[in-house]
């Protein structure tokens, strides 16, 4: 049974088909820069990629082109779109609607409309690849999967704001979380690489990626996550501050003469690592200048990861401890220096990095010492895997699908 | 010797007269609604206390009835001015100027208004009471001891925000931190009290009054606080909001057409507990109305312990542990319910209080099990003894002044 994925972007479409009985991708790529006229489509597998310049002017001509790609041309690996038995959706902002994945229904549909004013480029991306979708698979499942549903069962005293109640009763402002697929699927597959269940750890995930965040999960529970109305708020980030005095904005606004827009981009696009080191946003060019002694380049990188060791403390404040600590994202899994950092000193806390295992590369491997008390797992993440799994379990439940029998 | 302390804000002025041999408190009092019409002086110590309703125009008005009341009247302490020794100002703002307390010349006082860009109500009205106590008492040492001070041993990657460096460069947009003399006091009266040099312990201090701050002390040396740029920044608190997604900033401005003043106002003066309970930024009423049943004050107060109990765990984590946590201030000294919810659960992490212990009236108390790995005390804090100390120190220090021998 295949599985089409799609995870529509502000201005890409990113995609994988994959087989959900072995669980094997057996075709993906993305369409980067849709809308705009230097629009280009991958497609491929590793080394055996293509490029091809197209115009893209929306995702629905991007879905167009990727349906294409899967049955046309020699890296097609389907005959006909009817080989896809359904389609998983990544959807970044769910709200408080949607507390796990579901069906599409036009009810759905108006939802994630909705719920664009929280996140305006994501769910109207999101949108579009569904309808692009259902006018081509008419008859097949498609499924939304909320980036924001697994953080839904965080207590109030975790996901509210300290600012007039009316606000959010209003706006519905409170602390929605992101990465939520991501660090559901990290934390179930360190869980399953332990052999121990989910249910009897207290686990810390830290995607740190371009985009970074945190999350407590209490015996298989999110009870607090640091990206909040918005992915601005939490960890310092790529090109993102995260939570910094509020008081700063009205002072930027005041003394820059800078708009709402100009600050929101400000703390979005200029600030984090590239703001700090002012050479990139991108921590392996950070970590080569602040080598050749680049001081900012140093800061930059000493702040972020000051930035994640914080937040191991307020969480295992929050669980009364934590036994496993999982890293995944660009950053998490590459970065031995930035990991070196995080949990340096910490052994009087139960923490103690393994400095050989540390250095090495590979994927899932543990890089805490034998002797620590709390275990620290390096685990690549796979939301395309998780979004399959989700579409895959609600096509069984339902009723209104036969699945393609080759 | 008689030192004067002056605590000149926005619309007020307290001041104690100390003996500074004896660490007596010899007179007090406050001028409140400095400006206003309806301006009142209190003065007295504890029952035997008068107020007058005297128009007071500006704090040099304030001052002079102050100095009146000082040596006229059945509640004055001393027969002249001269009698006063040494004035000890607070300051709100000393920027990254002033690590130490220093006898205030014309640099200094230019550098405090330079700095009123970052306090504007607070350095300018210190400046007014400062330029009032030099006319009236020009013979004696004028001293100044900043709120800041003590967290100028920040290391640069707790003090910066990730925002692009030449905001820091341009505006010193940094970490300031704010009440030190009191996390400074508490922090060297608890490790007396305990008989233990401060230069051994590691330290968590939390300020919880109507503004709320906590600050890590590695060893006597602040290493991090809560408080930012401005008093808005950390914990959440009775009318602020503390840290939040900086995105809700331009979201309400955009949806709510607030000016930059209007969203300083709404997190600055309608947040904290009061925004969430609707009903009083002061933590006695809102336990009460929670104690009733009502909901949402509940909410205030889980979240405010809960705010408390997260930077805890990121001061543990900062340093690596700590062997003393402090707590001063209306609801640190008071509350035994949000004593007993910041710690609720975190025995795993070496901290029990001791629910007796914690439930008893008084002063200064350990309030940590026997069996608590880490020791939590409840100290008062004293800021203006602390002031009048670091006056009386640079008093001796100076050979401007002959101290007053009666």
């Amino acid at each position: 049974m295949n599985i089409l994925v799609i995870n529509a972007g502000s201005s890409s479409l990113k995609y994988q088909l994959i087989d959900i009985v072995t669980e094997k991708v057996i075709a993906k790529g993305l369409c980067e820069r849709v809308g705009s006229k230097d629009s280009f489509h991958k497609h491929g597998i590793d080394e055996d990629e293509v490029v091809i310049d197209t115009f893209l002017p929306d995702h629905k001509a991007a879905i167009e082109v990727v349906l294409r790609s899967l049955v046309e041309g020699p890296r097609a690996p389907i005959h006909s779109v009817s080989e896809i038995d359904a389609v998983g959706h990544r959807i970044v902002q769910g709200g408080a609607y949607f507390n796990q994945s579901v069906v599409i229904t036009p009810d759905v549909k108006d939802k994630i409309l909705e719920l664009a004013e929280l996140a305006p480029l994501h769910n109207l991306s999101a949108l579009q690849g569904i309808k692009a979708c259902e006018e081509v698979l008419p008859d097949r499942l498609q499924v939304a999967v909320f980036d924001t549903a697994f953080f839904q069962t965080l207590p109030p005293k975790a996901y509210m704001y300290p600012i007039p109640y009316e606000l959010y009763q209003k706006y519905g402002i409170r602390k929605y979380g992101a990465h939520g697929t991501s660090h559901r699927y990290i934390a179930s597959r360190a869980a399953e690489l332990l052999g121990e269940p989910l249910s009897e750890l207290k686990m810390i995930t830290c995607h740190l990626g371009n985009g970074c965040s945190v999350s407590a999960i209490d015996h298989g529970v999110a009870v607090d996550t640091s990206m909040g109305l918005t992915p601005l708020d939490g960890l310092m980030m790529g090109t993102r501050s995260g939570a910094i005095d509020p008081a700063i904005v009205p002072f930027l606004m005041d003394h820059e003469g800078l708009s709402t827009q100009d600050v929101s981009d400000l703390l979005n696009k200029q600030s984090g690592l590239l703001g700090i080191s002012g050479i990139s946003n991108d921590m392996r060019t950070v970590q080569e200048a602040a080598q050749e002694g680049n001081e900012r380049a140093l800061l930059a990188y000493d702040m972020y990861a000051n930035s994640v060791k914080k937040y191991i403390g307020q969480y295992m404040a929050v669980m009364a401890g934590v036994d496993v600590i999982v890293l995944t994202g660009g950053i998490g899994e590459n970065s031995s220096i930035i990991r070196r950092l995080i949990f340096a000193g910490m052994q009087p806390m139960g923490i103690v990095v393994d400095s050989s295992k540390n250095e090495q590369r590979g994927f899932e491997r543990l890089i805490s010492h034998d002797k620590s008390k709390v275990r620290i797992i390096v685990v690549p993440t796979n939301e395309e895997l998780m979004i399959a799994r989700d579409t895959y379990a609600l096509v069984h439940k339902s009723s209104q699908i036969v699945p393609y029998k080759g």
